[in-house]
């Protein structure tokens, strides 16, 4: 017998028959003897049309009763799913946020968890009930439904298996695993059977979009074994773990991409001490991410290029705090560059064997692919190039770092 | 300064431009210097959805997940009106059943309402603050969402102002008040300046819904003043008060009809003792509900003739009832009638002034109308016909009793 918290999406819930078939699943779970906390999100598009509603009637919103409105899309499902689990003969019962209580703190919109009491849940565990558990949504010390921002169930998640101290967290959703690379770009992608909590990290903040990163860091942090496996078909997923349940470490565990990043290069800024900071600081003042930087020399000694990557969405806004430092700076020029596009290489394995950058750097140039800006950590190597080589790069990449499935096209 | 509760039902709440347009007059009362709880039902359209749903999950419900489902319909709406009325500079918040906290017994589906604490409402009425409270839902003694059954967010609105101690409960609708007969069939009905709740009360269980029978019957017993009025127009509506608040009486106020009812008659039921305890306590053991009930001697002296009406969709079970009667009861047959409607004449002054009923009976017969049934109560004569009479007897009973509007139709 095993404790199992198992979560499942918008899409997985979007209709009343896909309710019915989670329900199946859960009970087949059940069956097996297990104790089981279903997490579940909005129907899929509920959450966009409350958050539509909430738009369209003030431009401004108190973020509390934007929490209520929202919240609600989470309380339908898990509804409906208990009604659809008893429907099948399975004993269950809907737990709202505020009834578990699942704790936060008071930032409505974006709140965190502080606490989740689960005396309740296990007790009724002992009686053979299925706890189906309203994602994205705790209560806060205002006594309000607080709300965990976008994605946030997978956080519910997670959070609730470490309360729960559950031997699993299952993430149920419309791709069957985590895989070496996209399988849209390259046919011979393999499903990663078990991957460690950094390397998922790395591959989710990269831009492989299958669990929210915050929740892979909360799983981290307790401890979770997490799977990420399909709602819709029937075998196991892939699953992140500790780095010690990974008896066979390959060097290379996958490769990311990012097209949502663009480059900016402030041109002849005199290069004296303080100068970054000045940059860096007022970026982060208008909470603009900055990625990669790179600092240049430039023609000139007594001045240097300064070049680093921001989200594309948040180009506009960077130039215009750029161009509010111009007198103190004394820049040439900005030159901004959206048509770029960051890959990854990342692995856990790296730390101990060396040569993963020389064998990518050459990789890239056998395809003469220009390689702008290179920042690496501990566990990846990235480099920035023209985003027109995107689907060159990483598929030699894959092959270089001997990823291709053996078999078949798109099988593993 | 007064304190007021106003309600909104569905189609006043029914899109946004609708939400908007309830803070507008929301907004008036406030500027007006009033403290004000506004109570709203689910956006019409949306509790349909969601009881479409659950059914659609499971024939059988747990009205507990039930009660969880379609809550959240007024969830929504609460918190849209309270951001609406920010957006207009309004102080407010919403109030969910729970939060209140809004007690009721743990009858889920149809919960009757214990106590409403008001303490937290009353001190931010202090600061200014709008309460936006959601229609329908409480919570019961397991901590869990409980709703009242639908229409219940009239019932709510009256508890409110009940538990308020409020000075007036608006109800705000899609018609602008009482009106001494359906409009729809005589273009000379007038709308009823002030109304009793015994006479409310019998017009709105005759059929003329525009609140909620129970809502009718709590504001009686707590001495709310309500008053039903247009959410579209801006003039006074319908006042539902206290017998001595009106200071002349009508004998008759107004003709209600209901086409809901079927007759049944049982022919040559033996004359004994014990026969319609019989009859009558197997039906309501059914949860059969039986209106009006006549005992006619028939050609035989032994056996009687008994007649009574039912709702029309309660006739097949009924006669399925007397079936299982039949050996005990020695009947001769069943006849069942849908084609009839009740029409009645309501009024309080009729307890002081005789002759209302001769009048009924000499407009129908001079119109060549057939009386089948008769029944009365202190305050009302009501007559079962046949159905295809129903608008003649309304309009000539309506100028009978000196209702019609003296001005053009449809004008008060």
């Amino acid at each position: 017998m095993a404790r199992i918290v198992m979560k499942f999406g918008g899409t997985s819930v979007g209709d009343i028959s896909r309710i019915k078939n989670v329900a199946q699943r859960v009970k087949r779970e059940v069956e097996a003897g297990n104790e089981i906390a279903v997490v579940v999100s909005a129907m899929s598009g509920t959450t966009n049309q409350l958050v539509a509603w909430a738009r369209e009637i003030a431009s401004l919103h108190d973020a509390r009763e934007y929490d209520t409105v929202v919240a609600t899309g989470e309380q339908v499902t898990v509804g409906l799913l208990a009604l659809a689990l008893q429907d099948l003969g399975v004993n269950a019962r809907s737990w709202l946020g505020w009834q578990i209580p699942f704790r936060t703190d008071g930032i409505h919109g974006k709140a965190r968890i502080e606490k989740i009491e689960t005396e309740l849940m296990i007790e009724r565990f002992d009686q053979g009930q299925v706890a189906v558990v309203a994602g994205f949504q705790g209560i806060g010390p205002d006594n309000r439904i607080t709300t965990l921002g976008r994605g946030g169930s997978d956080t519910s998640a997670v959070a609730l298996a470490a309360a729960l101290k559950a031997d699993r967290c299952d993430i149920y959703t419309d791709v069957d695993g985590v895989y070496t690379t996209d399988p849209r770009i390259v046919s011979r992608a393999r499903k990663i059977d078990r991957i460690t909590y950094e390397e998922m990290l790395e591959l989710a903040s990269q831009g492989a979009k299958v669990l929210q990163t915050r929740s892979v860091a909360m799983a981290m942090q307790f401890g979770v074994r997490v799977q990420v496996l399909s709602s819709f078909e029937d075998k196991p997923g892939t699953l992140v773990v500790d780095e010690d349940e990974i008896v066979e470490q390959q060097v290379v565990t996958g490769i990311a991409y990012s097209p949502d990043e663009a480059k900016i290069t402030l041109v002849n800024v005199p290069d004296r001490p303080g100068v970054a900071a000045t940059i860096f600081g007022s970026l982060a003042d208008a909470a603009i991410n900055v990625d990669m930087i790179v600092q240049n020399v430039g023609q000139n000694v007594a001045a240097t290029d300064m070049t680093f990557t921001v989200g594309k969405t948040d180009v506009d806004r960077t130039a215009s705090v750029l161009a509010g430092l111009r007198s103190d700076l004394q820049y040439s020029e900005i030159v901004t560059d959206p048509n770029v596009c960051k890959v990854s290489v990342v692995g856990v394995g790296m730390r101990s064997q060396p040569g993963v950058a020389k064998t990518m750097f050459q990789t890239l140039a056998d395809k003469s692919i220009n390689i702008q800006v290179i920042s690496t950590s501990e566990i990846k190597v990235s480099v920035l190039i023209a985003a027109e080589y995107t689907e060159l790069a990483v598929r030699a990449l894959h092959t270089a770092f001997g990823l291709d499935a053996p078999a078949a096209a798109g099988d593993d």
